[in-house]
């Protein structure tokens, strides 16, 4: 079963490619590299020293004997993106490729501009190259949960049954979404659906939790092949900055009272779902929405976790509260479905001590690489 | 009381422009024209004959000493659209400024990623030109009732109190979009909502119905301030070509069974809605919805009308059930709310036989300019 994954140089598209690699998928690659551009032109860098991916492709294969197919270039140039689904016929177009901060997409208006259009244009590309030349062939789509924001109800997997004056229809679940970035996500996600309705598509959408964790069985296997770590104001995410700071002493950053509550899983569980979603297709025709996380925590939960493991771990770890940045209750309902992947046989991995334990070793062991100045939040949501 | 209307030389832009200088609004005009471009490019023409814009202007000045301010410029282009606001300094803007027609958008990749990046670009650029130059302005946004799709719910105006799971939430209503274009619409909604959360803008959303009609106490003043007519398979609309297809003799176009039902309204409606909507202007903070039609009919019902007044002035005509070129329901439940701009004073014009006679006399006085090639569809959804 032949296997594309677009943005696979990055966090989740690099340990997927591996992970579906080693399980006998056969895997492309295709990135335009341009997050290690945003790297560069913002300043910051990755905890942990990634190798360029045409190095990171040939250790696999020295490592395995198994090819990645490697292809450079954008997906929002559609003759590309046409050319790549029409010579490599893939069975499944697994679609990491967005600009997915969002930090990055509040920075300013062109910031905004470029975080839509380049999601927006890049998978309308997708859907048209799948409907012109890649028939039949399933779109696994990475969502987030942030697309649901904080609704005062349970959120359900995609849609809900809703009853109104005496009727009743199953309609997509009301979004409401937080950044420019989680928005562009929300039109992805009704782009997709009009796609599937019109041209028979079939698309699945994990509409994933925050991930957490760096390493997976196949990016353990050599530190060539290691995966990033963002610990930064606008790529890095909660557990994984707080981690950090505590590796290098530095109080942990909770924004405003920290109750926001979010749903979360373990990169390793990251990739065990999108196999489970590639495995089990979806229908033509068919927009199916699966809610992509293990455990719900909030904002303070995770932050005293990590203060309790670091204690053990002999690090003096503080709890910060600074002003939050963002636009987002600090106290609300949070009750998020999560049964369809399990239903399909996730196993998941829970955010025990054990495992915080061994990024916070991830952490303490490239401490030295950690540049404080990349920490606070600069990026204000009211501006 | 000063307003700028986006897009003020198109079809509903003009009237409305007319219309609030008339009431005694500082009025002025800001277009690309890009719409005549497009006119130009697909060989097709409005059947009335517009004036271009500057002898619009002018010869309202000299009608009624009133000046419209114009302005031609792209608002895809942020330093335009900045200066723009900052030097006339608007109470209020009305963003007709789109492209709105649902067929163009489904011509293929190109249009469709034409449409949705125009219309979103040009609406982001919009919410943050008010927010750094011109706080406090009212943003009035033209969207459209395609955007609630066809729920086997009644729809409400904009919102639905929901509730599951014993807990209750007022959401935003759920939208199921019937083309690039009406995604484009949703896309812009999801946006301005988020922008008036963070940076507490005001805006109205006004979710138009189909608009009928060509003629409004301004435009009528004189034939160089007449609006255009269109019947084409691209931007015209279902009772406007019919009127049209009577005229020539050529049988009315049913897509399919006919059963498709919508809401309509009098395009003097429309240019009473804006004023209503901009005199009774959104809270801070607050995205207000309002359905903006009058009436529902199905596509059925509107060929049944033409054909009975038609047959009245001595026309003879004939209905066509052609294949539906979109994906659509032809037969499903359609019940719409529409209080809120009556609540406001709005005195609808009812699609009586004397507004129809009124609308096939136009398209009678013009049928020497119709061009039947433009007429029957050929952009398929499925394509």
């Amino acid at each position: 079963m032949k296997v594309l994954v677009i943005g696979g140089d990055g966090y989740c598209g690099w340990a997927t490619a591996l992970h579906l690699s080693a399980r006998g998928y056969d895997v492309g690659i295709v990135d335009s590299l341009v997050r290690r551009h945003w790297d560069q032109t913002l300043g910051i860098d990755t905890l942990t020293p990634i190798a360029p991916i045409h190095k990171r492709v040939t250790r696999w294969k020295e490592l395995t004997g198994r090819e990645l197919e490697l292809r450079i270039g954008d997906i929002t140039d559609y003759e590309f993106t046409r050319s790549v689904l029409a010579e490599f016929k893939p069975d499944a177009v697994v679609h990491f490729g967005e600009q997915r901060s969002a930090p990055f997409s509040m920075v300013d208006r062109n910031h905004a501009v470029l975080t839509q259009v380049n999601n927006l244009v890049g998978t309308l590309n997708l859907l048209y190259a799948i409907h012109e030349v890649s028939s039949g062939c399933h779109l696994v789509k990475l969502g987030t949960m942030g697309e649901y924001g904080t609704p005062n109800i349970d959120i359900e997997e995609g849609y809900l049954t809703v009853r109104h004056n005496g009727r009743e229809d199953r309609l997509p679940f009301p979004k409401q979404p937080g950044s420019f970035y989680h928005l562009s996500k929300v039109h992805d996600s009704h782009n997709i659906h009009f796609a599937c309705k019109i041209w028979e598509l079939r698309a699945t959408d994990l509409n994933q939790g925050v991930v957490y964790g760096v390493i997976t069985d196949e990016t353990a296997r050599d530190e060539v092949l290691i995966n990033r770590l963002d610990y930064d104001e606008i790529f890095g995410t909660a557990l994984n900055r707080f981690c950090v700071q505590a590796a290098i002493g530095h109080p942990l950053t909770v924004y405003g009272k920290g109750g926001q509550t979010r749903g979360f899983l373990d990169i390793r569980d990251t990739v065990a779902c999108v196999e489970l979603a590639i495995a089990n297709a979806a229908s033509p025709g068919e927009f199916r929405v699966f809610n992509q996380f293990t455990e719900q925590f909030s904002v303070l939960d995770l932050a005293l976790k990590v203060q309790q493991a670091g204690t053990e771990l002999g690090l003096d770890v503080e709890i910060d509260h600074i002003e939050n940045p963002r636009v987002e209750l600090e106290e609300h309902h949070y009750q998020a479905t999560n049964t369809e992947l399990r239903k399909l046989g996730l196993k998941p991995h829970c955010l025990s001590e054990a495992l915080l334990d061994s990024l916070l070793r991830v952490a303490v062991q490239y401490r030295d690489r950690v540049d404080e100045a990349q920490i606070l939040p600069t990026v204000a949501w009211r501006r």
